[in-house]
């Protein structure tokens, strides 16, 4: 048939109904196997008063190298629960020019209504794709990027930065190792990069891009104080690339700790650096926003039981609980207690502690604050 | 081999090392097959204050007519994150007993250290099996049913309550139309019964048992202030009973607001009445307990997009969010909007409703205040 | 980064890897939790010699109303287990020309290699799509439909066909039932089609479209002895419309029965009507096919236990296997026996009939022959 | 209520009415929310005329140490698809004797009925539990172990096991590798044991039990012509030690190449020595019967594509299909042609070699023929 179009929201009081099969006049209707089109709410609590937005400023479509019609990229992130998106085709890289016009602006237009009836924050940006090095480099809360440079002469690099600088963008940079930017085949921290910093043109780097982690990324960040981000940089779709149904499994984005869910709140949440990048199994971010992260999401019970063993030793029972839809790891670094503990998603364990303790400190296995370096905790034992 | 006895809490600690298989002196371990051992948290807000503890007083092992070893009823519960148990084996009826020695109390004794362990309030409970009519009775929170009345005889029924009640039993009359109690072939409320409410020896009714809702019940409740019940009375293996990987079906239980997580918080809350009893879909309770349920679930959002037609008529879009592990179906009762609603299990939908209205009012139609009833509320619109 | 291009069978390489996270560099790969790209095997055995293909006939991509890139449809056939697909974007309604480049052969050509590659027998098509009445019509094992009406006026609907008649198209009427073609607002065999048939440009009718069972279309087939088809008619992703982890759901398809999995073999099964229509829980086909398909899929054992009641009666306990990936259900209609039976994919059940009966019939209540008929099928016991 | 005694056909039958709530009399039914009784065929294709038959020979329930009814186990085997099954409570140790009446017959009197019922081949079995060394030992077609030894001299160990074999027993050695029986801590194939080998006494050892894979014991079984088993040893449920969900995990078992489903099949297979252990992702057995299975389950298609590149040196792509519900990893080692391949349970994946090879030759690194020898397979290539 005609695809009627099919305001998304529509789709959903289609699902909603969830008649039986029925037959009118000749014709039965089996919407039963239709699936139904809820929003997933994604668990994490709050974070020190800031509500933890689940965002991806990475993505692309048809109109650049993506296999998608803009509007499945705000499907995809309403079934999947983020709250905040980028659609982020490359400038200068349009493989099916041959087939769709050229537009820089047409991916945010077409998925905007729709964006904006399922309540989805739809930021205007692009990927600025020059050859590596120096890399690509994300402008967002762009205004307009058809004036953009297309020309892709390593000469016009820093003026292809500049115009997004010019439209006041938040620029990241792109997968900072997916290509060696230097001879010896690894990647640093590049001159050509170091100028932007400097000139304050650069404000945060992805420390994940979809199943890569640039740990270097999370260093540079630290020491520079530029913003932590995650990105899915997705091609196909969501669900090809990642096996949604597993509960730990989520395309890799960034939680941004923001005041509102809105674009202007987002934005200076990303200024101001209040991130953690999450991918899958692993966070990474500056201490102190994992650790209030984890906090928000994890909590020690008071001592629920006490046993002895025959020399009067006593051992105490304590329920911790996982809150969030996040998962932890934790291996113990001092005092006497379980050793190892895996927090699944929405679930709580009980470790046990030889008594007299106060504390007991364990280090998050799957969390990073430096390339080297992961979260360590503290549990106050009542 | 032997089977070590193994506190709950270790098996825990061993499906915590989620180590690849490696070999060691020709033995190579494969417990990465291993199940996790997570305690599955059931997101429910808390409700006016209390806490919201999912209880089951209704279950059986091999010490009456079930088929497992106690231990495996807190095992259960603790995977599917029940807070608070009873085991409540049949009081008159053995049909083990060639094999299993009778002993009224040894289900709350084998059970009780890993309960304890575990963090999950188990209550002593026995279930009081007199004919149909009258029927059977749980008391809880007693002391030790060792000297009740095994008796069957039908003159030996009240006796057999009165047991119970002397021991401050909290008493609910169970399935009370699983047969027949009327020549008729219906199910009413009895002379038994209702002797032994006004010597008040009676305080709840199983308004679900398993997968039956004993509507009736549900009104009987209501008129003369018993408290709602929901139980499994599980016999079998919960998972064999019941599909837990629907996110949907859970076994049935009692939703009880408590101060606290304690037996005497548990008690206090059954005898005000503070209860909602829970089967997979449905919710049967007081209006006050359901409605208060409800709107710490589920929350309307302010009005996030405005759309104009031609006509110049405004339609505003609202996200209705659902944050608990219930499901509700709302079909709408007054105002122009989204006709029918499906909330699953911690997500959100978007509803639209035409401009200048100021609330909205919808049935939910799987929360039932009586047995004709079910909740309607008002949602204010912003 | 740049989308390589990824070879699909390249993909599925890279989800082979299954490498543990692994740094080098700097850079940490997290290829596991990349979703893993095999291609599920549906399971339906082969049907009096014949091999029981999985084909999708109707599928729409960006080039006409859909939202995805053409090798989107290889790689959903791919991973849902199809054998054959075509894509076929309506001739005649572009709405995304303000972008895409009308190019009826586009969508064709853009998949064939993917598709060879991943030996999926890909079909060149079209929908030729003109108002209701006539409706719209697929012809599939077209050449090329550059040289297509694409002027909608009425007056031309007859040439439509007829160009992709000429081109010896198998054509079939789509979603007969989707609006009415009668001014009382039901649908019938029209004049149209009628002549079509006539001049044997029309060979099949679609009775399962996406969502819709067009049960007249049914009857239609059977009368006429045109080929019964079902199709998803897939414009969004088909992950979107379907609950694909649902064991029974899957798109909307024809099982074609077929001496060989190539392109020939498919066109003379479906000149030959060697079809049945598959909606999930439902079939519908001619009798003998529905039949035939049945019996290779559901096999009912000896008799392996016999028991005797007091009046020395005796019941025989047999099993019935359903080998395959479909669903079904059914009701005793002659014997004395389990009177009812569902047989879900790939399961047994247990049936017990009493003894002295030689067989047993029963009506598949979700396998339809006609509009208003089941398939009934007939068990010797032994 | 009582639970009123379920044939476990009944409750297959209950299941399968699937009615929608309903009310009758003020009692609403919730059968719906019932879990669906079916059994799950484990799909492994006849290897070389035999039938697979997945058999677990070594289970426990509240007769000795485990904690369920003996019928669960029929019912677990029912549910999750085994054909044979043998309660083995332990012998000589009882540790809920003050409960449970001891009396090595009544687990397989108490299962016997249902097994029957269900086509679930019981077979009777005892473990005789000896102290480490020589370690545990099952007998399996025993007639009647009352008479058997309990008491746990070591100088009775040896009339122990020979009571078993005195009733024609199938014997095999429990876990090998357990404990240690010598005294650096390492297993070894002991005196005892070799004894019972020279008398005929040892048939075959548990090469997997639960989640331990004992390697020597799979070079003794090759080397010494003994019987490779693989069992669950299960105590708790199946489902609280497994994650049946996950389509690679299942319970241990050993798969039986026997003519046809019956206790004198099976007990012919055992001792002509025709089984494959399975542990979810591992096998483990004597070449022969490790590679045909293999090549009864797994098979490559024809070349379906070819491709040249710039120096026209041709790739060919094939499909290879993996039938069964096992799984397979493999690595190349000889040819040129992709080098590692995970073959999912019904699931096929394509590979590409380069042009002119006659074959290749992949290792199947999760199937063992030795401790430290995996299964080598050879495809001809067309």
């Amino acid at each position: 048939m005609l695809k009627i179009r099919l305001l998304f929201v529509s789709v959903l009081l289609l699902g909603v109904t969830v008649v039986k099969a029925q037959t009118d006049n000749g014709v039965m209707r089996m919407d039963e196997f239709r699936n139904s089109s809820e929003r997933e709410i994604i668990n994490i609590p709050n974070v020190e008063g800031f509500q933890t937005l689940k965002c991806d400023f990475h993505q692309h479509t048809v109109f650049s190298d993506g296999d998608v019609w803009p509007t499945v990229r705000v499907q995809e992130a309403w079934k999947e629960g983020l709250d905040v998106i980028s659609i982020t085709d490359h400038m200068e890289y349009t493989p099916h020019s041959e087939d769709v016009a050229v537009d820089n602006n047409r991916s945010y237009e077409l998925a905007q209504e729709m964006a904006a009836e399922n309540n989805i924050v739809l930021i205007n940006g692009t990927e600025i794709t020059r050859g590596t090095p120096p890399g690509h480099f994300n402008g967002i809360f762009i205004d307009d990027p058809s004036g953009f440079v297309e020309d892709t002469d390593s000469d016009k690099d820093k003026e292809a930065v500049s115009k997004a600088h010019a439209q006041d963008a938040f620029i990241f940079w792109n997968h900072p190792g997916w290509k060696a930017n230097q001879v010896d085949g690894s990647y640093e921290w590049i001159d050509f990069v170091d100028d932007l910093y400097n000139e304050n043109m650069v404000h945060g780097i992805e420390v994940f891009n979809g199943f890569s982690f640039y740990k270097k990324a999370l260093d540079w960040c630290v020491d520079k104080d530029l913003t932590v981000m995650g990105t899915s940089d997705i091609h196909n779709l969501v669900e090809h690339d990642y096996d949604l149904e597993d509960e730990i499994i989520n395309r890799t984005m960034t939680l941004v700790f923001a005041e509102e869910k809105t674009s202007a709140s987002v934005r200076k949440a990303l200024e101001e650096g209040r991130t953690v990048a999450w991918a899958s199994k692993y966070l990474a971010g500056k201490e102190e926003h994992v650790k209030a992260l984890f906090h928000a999401c994890v909590e020690m019970g008071d001592a629920h039981y006490s046993s002895k063993n025959d020399n009067e030793e006593v051992t105490n029972y304590y329920e911790i609980k996982n809150k969030s839809d996040l998962y932890f790891e934790m291996e113990l670094q001092s005092g006497d207690a379980t050793d190892k503990v895996i927090l699944y998603p929405g679930s709580s364990q009980v470790i046990t502690a030889s008594g007299s303790q106060e504390s007991l400190t364990y280090e998050v296995t799957n969390a990073y604050i430096r390339s080297d370096e992961h979260l360590t905790v503290n549990f106050e034992l009542n």
